[in-house]
């Protein structure tokens, strides 16, 4: 068994509560990606109940997709209140680079709180890295994705800064902790056919990482093999009939993922 | 055909109008189930909007499972507002003991409106009977698993208080008026690996109760047996697929749902 | 190639970014099938964030289908906003007629923003434009529905008012910018069974009408065919199986669109 079929199994059997301030768009593919793997996920963004909730969570996940103003302050306070009881939190900087309010936002996440892991698209981490950035609304643009080749260093260069892991997801996934760097083959095109890919992968990032608190750089890894893997799976069994198919099979690979599945199909280099 | 079927017959030839100021996580599922069931869905949560909706419903669904301070009162008001106009007010505790604000929404709803039913799980149930409870999040807690034969003491306990139908989901389901009690053994585990399953049995209720106000204790059974039923013939045609393919067939068998397999398969005892 | 089947392509071309003002009961579906035809998605509704990504879209849709006190001034400001930048602005007047705040909202977005294009049901529109209706929530009422044969009068008389094109979806779609009308008779009545199948229109319209800004009538016509075949492909592949399969086989079929399917199966009339 490699060390991520070992952490996956801890998700099955621990089964944490995972928290989600989340956008209203792909909450509820959030929720099931994370009962899928085997997490417990709940979702709270009013002060006085998401401080209660992230109290009992395993994982925090932060994603600023639909952000207000009633629920920014509230990222900002959970987030530091996990960091104070050692729940590790996870931020996804969706559409950072494409308003103030995402930009300022994502700033603030930054400085104030201890973030585990960054999960974004190439747009999104080069603009949190301070590199130019194109992002044209959630989607990674076609300029930034000209330059993927500089995934690694704008995910090493942001992971410098927050202390934390960063991946960027797209064709080929990177992982960076700052020192260690992966980078994951799996996946496949379709993915970005579907609202909400990039949001699952932060779920399960939360998923992993609340199962595994001490492996955070496996645990985001894991958590994008899972991603790439599913995807795999789910396209060679619906891709050919449609995005709705493709996502109902993406679900079902993620609710039958186990380890051997996970170590047979992994595909993954040191980058 | 059974006293359940003929209610089945009443949705469909009724549909039903049925207001829920409900989740944004499970919003959708309940208005596809609501459908599938052959009622109408609105969903309405601003003041204003909300009391002139809820004048015209059948019905109304309160789910607190993401409440915020906006929305908190406007339950309250239209709960009282749907009191007064004699329309039947479904209750789903979502998270009842996992924090402050949800506790004290769930006590107030309690008290200031008379709940035609309540629905919800062991954890929840307990703690609004007043029982030691371990809510963990929003599903329920093994430890009160543990417990579950005690479901019938929670849920009379608290029908003696609301007056009204009182249902804990899980395993087996109780359904409880205070005197007469049934159990529902319709259904699979497998309903647990999808978020929502217990909302979508609360619109059910809805839907049921809007179009036989008259029969709340055999509007809520009929609601439970039909998501069992639909459970098991969506686990038998897709279980082994997975939580994505399970998750249409389940909708699949809602809409298909009809008076003759609902006498057929429903499994329920007196209890 | 009929004039409908290069309006496709230029979707699939330029995938236009499509801002969605929505509700969210039915926005994940507004996002997936935004991504089927070919555009892309974002859905900002705080009010600088909202600005900032609407004057980076090719199109925006309104939908007032759960709106609250917040969204509503930010509806007429992004709307105001993408008149002044010559971007279309979609409406949708979801439940129209069915409550004060929707009634009040919809005349105020009819006399303050150039709408490019409003499409709603019968009840719907009848209401705007100042005729007889019985909505019932946010489905059409069957006394309006028999009146479907005045779906072009209300139509037409909507449309003198706004200036722009106005369509009416039901049984039979009517769309008209006042002088020309179209009649499309795809689609199928299982279509009603689903939740979001209106507002799924509505974004279609916003992402051919982003793709092909000069021709507003060509663009709402070319939305409602898509929609009409491809609920026919779904009804022929997943019908008999029920809504759950049904709404994947829907999406299944936006996203296996082409110009050849749009192209031999399109029936429309001038009418």
């Amino acid at each position: 068994m490699n060390e991520y079929a070992a952490l996956l199994e801890n998700v099955r059997a621990k089964k944490p509560l995972v928290h989600h301030i989340t956008n209203y768009v792909t909450v509820n593919d959030c929720a099931n990606i994370t009962l899928a793997i085997g997490g417990s996920p709940v979702m709270a963004d009013e002060l006085a109940d998401a401080m209660d909730i992230a109290a009992i969570s395993s994982a925090v996940v932060l994603n600023m997709g639909t952000l207000n103003e009633r629920t920014i302050p509230v990222m900002l306070a959970v987030g530091k209140s996990a960091n104070a009881k050692g729940i590790p939190v996870v931020f996804d900087p969706v559409g950072a680079g494409a308003s103030k309010p995402r930009n300022e936002t994502a700033a603030k996440l930054l400085s104030e709180v201890a973030l585990a892991a960054v999960r974004g698209n190439i747009s999104e981490i080069r603009f949190l890295a301070g590199l130019r950035s194109h992002t044209k609304g959630v989607d990674a643009s076609d300029a930034d994705l000209a330059g993927a080749s500089d995934a690694k260093q704008a995910a090493k260069s942001l992971a410098e800064r927050t202390g934390g892991v960063v991946a960027v997801t797209g064709a080929q996934d990177v992982i960076t902790d700052g020192k260690k760097t992966v980078s994951v083959s799996n996946g496949v095109a379709m993915l970005g056919s579907l609202t909400g890919t990039g949001c699952m992968c932060s779920s399960l990032i939360g998923c992993y990482l609340g199962a595994n608190p001490d492996k955070p750089f496996e645990s985001v890894t894991a958590a994008l093999l899972s991603m790439g893997i599913a995807g795999e799976i789910a396209h060679e069994r619906a891709g050919h009939l449609g995005s709705g198919s493709f996502r109902a099979a993406l679900h079902d690979a993620m609710s039958r993922m186990d380890a051997s599945v996970l170590e047979r199909r992994a595909k993954y280099d040191e980058a």
